[in-house]
């Protein structure tokens, strides 16, 4: 960790970010920024309600890598984790195609209890992040439902029946987030975006179609976005034409969507003001509505890397801000 | 297990029963019968909500006991049980007074599923004992919700308060089966009641104040028993004056109910044809209300030992019902 460098020369930092790829970045971005000055924004299309607990994957997920509780070999849930549970349930004939470990299921027992008795998913989420010691703000997009869900030639799926259930193998022909479009996005955010202290809004490499657009579909939130002072800096998750991990490239393919490079700053238009590609990319290409373009090694595989690209997108808010006060004072 | 000797006489045998105490005569009773012929009726004045999770602890008892899953050292619970989850739950800053294991757990998870989703406790219960390969029929007394409560200086305690969090330690002036007058007794019990094959009604060795009384305090169910033509053995908890485990010896005084080998019968007053009492017990009793008296090694340390007591239960009821019909011819 570290107080110094690039987190003690401005204010708050908002990341927009999915689950396990936008995390590492959040890691990233936690570990270079100063204690209490970073703000993630989760997705919550994948929450869903399975053996009547309430699950949030995404949020669970950046809960765990911030408190230094995820596993790092299989890549989601908790490390040191047992099993017992999902063994006894199967003893019983219960449903077994989601899998729960025994600590993982505290924090949706948890959440379950809290929800029922009337905390918003913010508070509980906040509760639990202090009670863990991460300094990091991990904020729900909204406390308003919303359910991605995927048409394939079956009808409509539910995104954990997509994902988990049938591993993304139905081919997608249109995505809707229901609820989006009445959802209010959680009060801080809109007020942070507004403060004029804000130094950068960063959206995480995670898939654009599961783990950003949802979020983006909450109108208020992008209009929000579109309108903050602070510089609004997109991390592509194709890397060399391909997605690192999960169904983005695929996914995208099937909406008709091109995978490139700048398959993402198309996707965000109107709302970057700095996009990082990867150096694998180095590509002829220009980001759509003129956002500049930078390339950084984008493949987080160690604390290092991730800390670094973390260091290049705050590096590339700052110095698009810089220029923004050089133009004013030539004007 | 014998389908021949005892077994192979007559038709069903009902037990009334609790968690610990009263499993052991039933484990010993499903052993010496045949395949299905044992029907228990387990208390539920224990039953409570918990974390958002409905808890049945002596169904759970008698399931896991009957399905060679309880665990041998603790007295409750599951064997080859695992304890992330109140690990992680503890850390979460949950409440943990409640020990629940990762193993246990699947079955509350799984009820309290059921239930919202409408099924019936005895349902559930039914479902589940099936699915475990358990021959014994295992049902609450009612699928209506009783609730023990316990009135002590502080005023009303919840079962689970009394016993566990507070370990019975608060002196208990009054006790109260919330619920239990409006109650309707599981159908199929009443049914048994009335069936001329009944063969026995074993009143197991169990807290007669929060385990049995719980049941009797439902109006139907003690009308049917009383009514009821097969001959009615209970099993006296106290031993030597003392009971073997638990609050029931503390609980009998402070209400002024005194504790001796009678105290049962007493209880059961009106209800039992036949009472055994322990060897250790050879003091000059009377039983109340006429009911025939035996002695028996009622302490089951041993399979040998739970097996032979319930020997003995089935003999004592065959033995009445044999006398009963000799009077007849000789009238």
């Amino acid at each position: 960790m570290s107080d110094m460098g690039e987190g003690s020369r401005a204010g708050p930092v908002l990341a927009l970010s999915g689950g396990i790829g936008g995390a590492k970045l959040v890691l990233g971005l936690s570990r270079v920024l100063g204690a209490g000055s970073l703000h993630v924004l989760a997705n919550t299309g994948d929450d869903f309600e399975h053996l009547g607990l309430s699950i949030s994957p995404d949020i669970d997920t950046l809960i765990y890598t911030l408190g230094d509780l995820a596993d790092p070999i299989r890549g989601w849930g908790r490390r040191d984790e047992t099993w017992t549970f999902m063994r006894a349930l199967a003893e019983l004939g219960g449903p077994t195609w989601f899998q729960l470990g025994d600590a993982d299921l505290a924090l949706h027992v948890e959440r379950t209890r809290s929800l029922a008795a009337g905390e918003s998913l913010a508070d509980f989420t906040d509760r639990i992040r202090r009670r863990l010691g991460i300094a990091t703000i991990v904020w729900p997009a909204t406390n308003d439902s919303i359910r991605t869900r995927l048409h394939t030639r079956e009808g409509w799926l539910a995104f954990q029946d997509y994902f988990v259930a049938r591993r993304c193998e139905p081919v997608v022909d249109a995505i809707d987030y229901e609820g989006a479009a009445t959802a209010w996005p959680y009060a801080p955010v809109l007020q942070l975006l507004r403060d004029p202290s804000l130094r950068a809004v960063i959206v995480c490499p995670s898939n654009p179609l599961l783990s950003i657009e949802p979020m983006l579909a909450i109108e208020p939130l992008r209009d929000a976005l579109r309108d903050c002072a602070a510089p609004v800096i997109g991390v592509s998750p194709i890397v060399g034409g391909k997605a690192l991990k999960g169904p983005t490239a695929k996914l995208l393919r099937e909406i008709g969507e091109p995978v490139d490079a700048f398959t993402a700053a198309r996707r965000y238009r109107g709302l970057l003001d700095g996009y990082i590609v990867d150096i694998a990319d180095s590509v002829v290409g220009f980001a759509p509505s003129c956002a500049r373009v930078a390339t950084a090694a984008t493949v987080m595989d160690s604390d290092q890397s991730k800390e670094r690209l973390a260091q290049q997108c705050l590096r590339m808010a700052d110095a698009l801000v810089a220029e923004k006060c050089e133009k004013r004072a030539m004007q």
